[in-house]
């Protein structure tokens, strides 16, 4: 292994150790000393690559906001009806955030942190979910008198809240939550001729490890 | 007014001034110099009811709890259709919170303390939705194949969602947000026979001073 190739794993190494406690203590608790511990490096190593505490949390979550783009980009510039495609990205968001503590520390981070940020990831995930309810709506997917504007937010708030309530209990990531969300939605959501035709549990079988090595690849381009 | 009046009204004065310092800073930023200086009275008068920064949060957290499961228990105990008061009792609780600061700062910091607290207003909400959709259940009220304890799980996401993107935002506790929510998930969620008689923007209009009022007499109450 080269020299570049082990600073490379030593600062993902760092990432994945950061984001594990500030997962399990907080932001504030999260301690330098057991975050260059858990990467099993010394400390002078860890301030060799972040100067504080500030960077290693920004690089924590700049990781997570690549991994969480680059699985709404898949979602909202696919083919084929819009609804399911909305459907099928909130399930591969929610495999996203239970396979990979980097993703789920990262986005919590972005969430606490002040409002007025230049990066706002709900924001964004709002931005995808309006996106293809729009896109649905151009192409008659939705039912009769569906605002879509207002069912985005309906949309925003139910997967903020299984992301909330999974900070306490990953249960909430798994698919039956978001199964049983769009089995009640989808049936008042879509137009008449697409009644049947639609997937509440999402299309794309889990690709968990697929997932994970991506986040991991999108960690080491950020370096 | 007596002493005991002046305390009685100093200690409200404080856990309102709280209220406002943890909801705009967060508990770990706000401090005492501040909450005394926004309740008009001097440090030692704070130190004569609080012995310190987290008695202050314990009080702001049980005043919020009474009034939330007063909330709760108005549309958990009425009669008539269990459904319509499941819809009733979220607005109830939307406009609770949007009225009152000291309601929005105790949920917040109930939801932040670590897991495993003997006071969980989220495990509480929960029950009051579950209790709710039995009784609609039984009551024939639910659609064939809605299962309660999943659909309860979808409406506590959403709720919770809600309640979190609020902290930045208060326009999410106003009645669009839930209404459109309920306006989504009722066509699925009700018995046949129930098809439009339901008003997803609540049966009963808005008494946000008397709530407002009553919170104030809930946290006479905890003195």
């Amino acid at each position: 292994m080269t020299k570049q190739d082990r600073a490379v794993r030593t600062r993902l190494a760092l990432i994945r150790s950061a984001a594990g406690q500030f997962e399990a203590r907080g932001y504030v608790q999260a301690s330098l000393a057991e975050i260059s511990a858990g990467a099993g490096v010394s400390s002078g190593a860890l301030h060799f690559h972040f100067a504080n505490k500030a960077a290693v949390a920004e690089a924590v979550e700049h990781a997570a906001a690549r991994a969480l783009r680059r699985a709404a980009a898949r979602g909202r510039d696919g083919d084929g009806c819009a609804l399911q495609r909305l459907v099928d990205v909130t399930h591969q968001v929610a495999r996203l955030l239970c396979a990979d503590s980097v993703v789920r520390a990262g986005l919590r981070l972005n969430a606490e942190a002040a409002a007025g940020r230049v990066r706002d990831l709900r924001r964004e995930w709002r931005e995808c979910v309006d996106d293809l309810l729009a896109e649905a709506e151009r192409q008659g997917e939705l039912a009769a008198g569906v605002p879509p504007h207002r069912t985005g937010a309906v949309v925003l708030a139910a997967t903020t809240g299984i992301e909330v309530l999974a900070r306490e209990d990953h249960g909430w990531l798994a698919r039956p939550s978001l199964t049983d969300l769009w089995q009640l939605l989808l049936p008042s959501l879509a137009a008449p001729h697409l009644a049947g035709a639609l997937d509440p549990a999402g299309t794309r079988p889990g690709h968990v490890d697929a997932d994970h090595a991506e986040t991991g690849l999108s960690l080491a381009n950020t370096l």
